[in-house]
């Protein structure tokens, strides 16, 4: 047993290089499987398939489980024909479906019909299922009870067909028609008199989602109602399969990062970061860097349009960053702040009004202070009317940038946009914009040029 | 039974100031716990108090549950005194100790003292701990087998304990002196042999935690794991409770939520956005902004340095808010994403170089792209060497913007600093500066002015 914050030092590539494989063994041996899995996806491909054939077959199946898709494709077109069937085999049909999702279809093919009839044909009912839908991640593989089963029968069905299933612990309870009519814990079966019938302790008040919905829902649902399991079903309530907590936790990590990165201002990876390619990189970044460019143009524009104000009071080009930073932090902080709110469920569309309305004046709190901080120093290096012009106009693109930062992630979500999507980098650019037209309109109505 | 996704409209806040009990009753009725939850959030405290009470003891108390710790103080000090007892007494000890914690120290004293003998004990062990570490939140609440129990007696012991503990999933086995020695699932129990022992079906090499360390950790393992629950130890490796899925997902919901606030620039609300005072909303954004606009004060220096050549070719002004938004872009690109690969332990600090030298070649790639969008139109509107000077300085900016947003997050990480407050807003001020002296350096020399 290992406790995973002491780490032993260790040199996985030295030792590959070296032919070092007992050392690699005992490496493999004293080291827990999500180490092993974090330490070779830091490895090249080559390296890594060398390293892998060195776990026993139990284990090689742990690490290979613990690899994300990408890394699973790489190490298996470095193995052997025989070595990849097992693995396959030996996965949840939800895992492998999300594998061969990653692979080029041919070779998708190909491998799906080396499994045995049993798992092909479960992991062929997942692929079925649109991309990102629920049902796509849901496990075929579950026990169903009925309600008029004695406990010690359900016990008995649930020891005889168990062993394939996903979980246990949540059992759906249907009738002859495969309609979901409640959800039984296995807690509660244990806990319970063995003479009671499932319906004397089922739960008919459940959740449940439909294999057609996002899978964002679903998965968020059992985060707040603290689920193990929830029953998956069809638009008829037919019970088609069930979702487990840790495939729920896996999407809403994967939709957070979506969140994080289109903040930042550029497209998820797909990948973790240390396997992706250069070019991948720059690809997710350069759309969004085009873009920007194009609508960064404009303040190019009316920055012209204002040059003979500029030409005027030169002075008044000193404080464009300054400003232009200004108004792009604030909206991005009220972006952030509305974008995260609406993800985890705490503002909808119809909160829309009062939203913007605590936004903007929260904008003008700000815009006073922080116009308020800069009139002195201003004062005393540029002068009076230089300092009215720029608190006047921090005061006042503040609000502009609080309104914007409100209400374009509530829009965005209300016309199906992913909000995320309207953050950081979006509005920043468009407030730069409104800013610098406000900034040389206070400055030419109180410099009189 | 009530899927999610099938709402009827009402309007609760009508429905009270109407006094019309029994159409809100109808609808508690007609709505699921967390529907119920969310809802009466939205009321303002007193309403929230009047709606909660027409509400039956038991569904009383999973929507008290289903509510955050600020909402949950907010309802107590609205109702009476037995019916809060009621209330605590029923809540998980953790939960109730994360509420104790909102609470002004007398207050929760008064509370603590309230409860049951057994409870209180329970919730003064948790509460022990310090604040965001994992003994705050693991319940105390567990049942431990021995590795020599047969299977039938360690059912016998789990019907008869089973009722009080948090989790049943998941089983510590335990010596004498209550070390942990490895874990065992009901599952396994379930499909087991009941004529084997503990020890026959236990798993020894168990991933477990200490109660002392960061929450952070062990609920990002239980989910790269894939736990139930995870055992936590003393430094001894004693056994002193169980870490839940559920209280993983909360504590990973929060870090991210941390990390996405802080990306755009502000600090944590520590309650939902709806119920956050203006002021509180203005509170956690000030601190930033005032810190922003001192190092945003460095750009007006810098260009007040360059004054002279500002003047000689007034165009160059024209181009600052486009640079200094390409900068930004950039290097908070390569931050968010240095950011989320730390927080998921993708990267560590050892890949330091690795990493810093990726995002630098990124860099100049994207430099060279924009720099060549830029120089076309650039030179049919300002001429050939406007168009060089913005075109070498986009590309110099750009590797600079990425080295900025890679180092910082990597270096803030390494001397214990929370790395997303490095990103975004810091990080575009900071490449900002450096940027105008590029800009400006770039142009006197081409330029010779």
């Amino acid at each position: 047993m290992e406790n995973r914050s002491s780490r032993h030092p260790h040199d996985i590539p030295g030792m590959i290089v070296n032919r070092d494989f007992e050392g690699i063994q005992q490496w493999l041996l004293h080291t827990d499987t999500l180490d092993i899995a974090a330490e070779l996806c830091r490895l090249k491909p080559e390296k890594r398939a060398i390293a892998f054939r060195l776990l026993t077959k139990d284990r090689a199946l742990g690490v290979f489980e613990a690899f994300d898709p990408v890394h699973q494709q790489e190490l298996l077109t470095a193995l052997r024909e025989q070595n990849i069937r097992e693995l396959l085999e030996g996965m949840e049909p939800d895992d492998r479906a999300r594998l061969l999702d990653e692979m080029p279809a041919t070779v998708a093919k190909r491998l799906l019909d080396g499994l045995s009839p049993k798992e092909r044909k479960l992991t062929s009912i997942l692929l079925g299922y649109p991309e990102n839908s629920t049902g796509r991640i849901m496990s075929p593989e579950f026990v169903d009870l009925r309600a008029s089963m004695k406990i010690e029968e359900a016990m008995a069905k649930i020891r005889m067909r168990g062993k394939d299933a996903e979980t246990i612990y949540s059992l759906p309870v249907t009738d002859d028609q495969l309609h979901l009519v409640g959800v039984v814990s296995l807690r509660d079966m244990v806990l319970a008199d063995p003479n009671q019938t499932v319906s004397n302790i089922m739960c008919t008040q459940v959740y449940y989602a439909q294999a057609d919905e996002d899978q964002e829902g679903p998965a968020r649902l059992i985060q707040e109602a603290d689920l193990i399991a929830l029953p998956i079903t069809d638009r008829e309530k037919r019970l088609l399969g069930i979702l487990t907590v840790d495939d729920a936790m896996e999407v809403l990590e994967t939709e957070d990062t979506e969140d994080i990165l289109r903040g930042g201002g550029l497209e998820p990876l797909g990948r973790p970061y240390l396997s992706a390619s250069l070019l991948r990189l720059a690809r997710t970044r350069v759309m969004w860097l085009i873009i920007l460019i194009f609508a960064a143009a404009l303040t190019v524009n009316i920055l012209k349009i204002f040059e003979a104000a500029l030409e005027a009071a030169i002075t008044l080009s000193l404080f464009i960053p300054l400003l232009i930073d200004t108004g792009g932090n604030i909206g991005s902080q009220s972006a952030t702040l509305i974008i995260r709110a609406m993800a985890v469920g705490e503002v909808r569309f119809t909160d829309f009004i009062r939203v913007v309305l605590r936004e903007v004046r929260v904008g003008a709190m700000l815009g006073l202070m922080l116009g308020g901080v800069a009139y002195l120093p201003t004062m005393i290096l540029f002068g009076k009317s230089i300092a009215q012009v720029l608190s006047l106009a921090m005061f006042s693109i503040s609000i502009v940038a609080a309104f914007a930062g409100s209400v374009l992630p509530m829009l965005a979500k209300r016309f199906g946009v992913d909000p995320a999507i309207t953050s950081a980098p979006i509005i920043t650019t468009l407030v730069d914009s409104s800013g610098l037209v406000i900034y040389f309109l206070i400055a030419k109505s109180i410099l009189k040029i």
